[in-house]
């Protein structure tokens, strides 16, 4: 069986969150994508009428071969260990949503699935039921042994991967260090070939300070630590360019570049969010599984209102179909 | 004679860099919103040879109502110190850029003109001739006699202002108090009311950290700073919301506001000139004149090629009008 042939597997995320809306949401892709959805089906079903929606939930194995029915929505059932309402997200389902990550994971490293989807989960939530939890990002990355994910935003054909991330504001210099951005770089030029087929990429690589540094006016750090990285990559016959200004990195005068690297969050985000008007997706580089998943968070407050928008879900999906086909 | 009639002044900036084509480059605005260019009006001739473009470089006064025959550039007359190659900044120049900046802004204080627009000049050959020049924007308001001075990009219908500017990113996070955000504010709300005409403005406020700090998970500027701020303007009735995460804060999930605030110069500009593609336009707030300027540098190294886009430029004329007429 090719990779494109394997299932793609979705988790449903936290069952008070919209995650499983925005999958019953995508039902009409499933012919044309078959994937298979992690969670509990009855709540599924639930979900669905609560909604009114016409699709039908059916149970498969994991390791089947899906074939979706029009209107179909399959799925490998995992019990909740309560029922859930729409906002009140319970703990008590904590381990049953660690399972159904660690078991699609596992699928996909051996090879059963092609990728994983993964839609929202509540940190908090887990991290209540006692079990220590920083992320889908740093639990898949453990669960796999990878040593450095990184996190890449896609929007059409722009790509954005972050050098820090979830780090308050003040502490971001003194971590964009020379052995952090060589690290990041060797993650995601050999991601871009080998997950998005990119044979040489062109990465531009945006400056820490505003004008990037403006030769040292504006800071040190993009002439000090950022410029000898990048001749470094370059000197390896990487086709590398920068440190750029952020406000240049994205326009046309940089060209069209393969993938930017943003040093922190705010530098990067608000562009391909803006860009990508709900609907980019994110891609977690250096695992040895291909994972993407939606670019928000789980929107208890309008769970099961059927307001939440599964473009996110849909682009996720349909990105981990292209790049697992590619494998 | 109404605000709207009264003419643009628009100057050159440095002679060795692309503001002058720019100019000439806009030659065909001139029937529809006439300006007056302040440069040295044999330079411009030059320059216009040196490209081959059929535009007449005619002299007038500034407090002439200017009249433009077609394919016509009206300067107001200053002569430079020396002729300057293109590429080559010469500082003995500076002298008559700051008395030109000097003059324009002075005729738009005083009612003779009705909007000054900028082309770029480089703050270090200024600097170099032994004339402190810290930027236009600085000089315009220690000129008029503007306390705070705020930068605000416009791109079509996205406005950013920034709470900080030229700084280095470590610098950013001290540089946010509570005063100077009570100040950025005030300018902002008031110059929206007066010179963007918008009676009630919806202003959207970012964090200073990512996921404006996440419940104090990524920083506490955000609930300790900035949240009490929004607050407090809330408390005077102006429409004042966040602090929003910067990646939500240019999305449909924000609604449309009339201006977003950003805290620091990588957390806005990168979208806005993303969003503008080139036309984005620079409008100086907190001064008592109106002035707005390309969101670009000199270019030293295409100038005279013709290679360079008057967009901004073009843009930034247009905005200078439109905000006038309304005055």
């Amino acid at each position: 069986m090719s990779a494109a042939a394997k299932p793609l597997l979705v988790t449903a995320g936290d069952p008070a969150g919209i995650g499983p809306e925005l999958c019953l949401g995508i039902a009409d892709e499933a012919q044309k994508r078959p994937f298979i959805v992690i969670t509990d089906a009855e709540m599924l079903r639930e979900r669905a009428a609560l909604l009114g929606l016409d699709v039908r939930v059916r149970e498969v194995d994991i390791s089947d071969a899906p074939e979706h029915g029009e209107r179909e929505i399959l799925v490998h059932h995992l019990p909740f260990a309560v029922s859930v309402a729409c906002g009140k997200p319970d703990p008590a389902n904590a381990a049953a949503l660690i399972e159904g990550l660690r078991l699609a994971a596992t699928a996909c490293q051996d090879g059963t699935a092609g990728a994983l989807v993964t839609a929202p989960l509540a940190k908090s939530v887990i991290c209540d039921s006692g079990v220590p939890f920083s992320g889908h990002t740093e639990f898949l990355a453990e669960l796999t042994g990878a040593a450095l994910p990184v996190m890449l935003l896609a929007a059409g054909d722009l790509r954005v991967a972050l050098a820090s991330t979830h780090l308050p504001l003040r502490e971001v210099p003194d971590f964009i260090t020379s052995e952090r951005l060589h690290a990041v770089l060797d993650v995601l030029h050999s991601d871009l070939r080998a997950k998005f087929a990119i044979d040489d990429p062109d990465i531009v690589v945006c400056g820490l300070n505003p004008h990037a540094g403006e030769s040292g006016h504006l800071g040190h750090e993009d002439a000090e630590i950022i410029a000898p990285v990048v001749e470094a990559c370059r000197a390896k016959g990487w086709r590398v360019r920068g440190p750029l200004p952020a406000d240049t990195a994205f326009t046309p005068a940089a060209g069209k570049p393969d993938a930017v690297l943003a040093m922190y969050h705010d530098q990067g985000l608000p562009v391909i969010k803006y860009a990508g008007f709900g609907d980019a997706v994110n891609v977690t580089l250096g695992l040895p599984i291909i994972r993407t998943s939606v670019d928000h968070g789980t929107a208890f407050d309008i769970a099961g209102e059927g307001k939440a928008d599964a473009g996110s879900l849909r682009a996720a999906l349909a990105l981990a179909a292209e790049l697992a086909a590619r494998q």
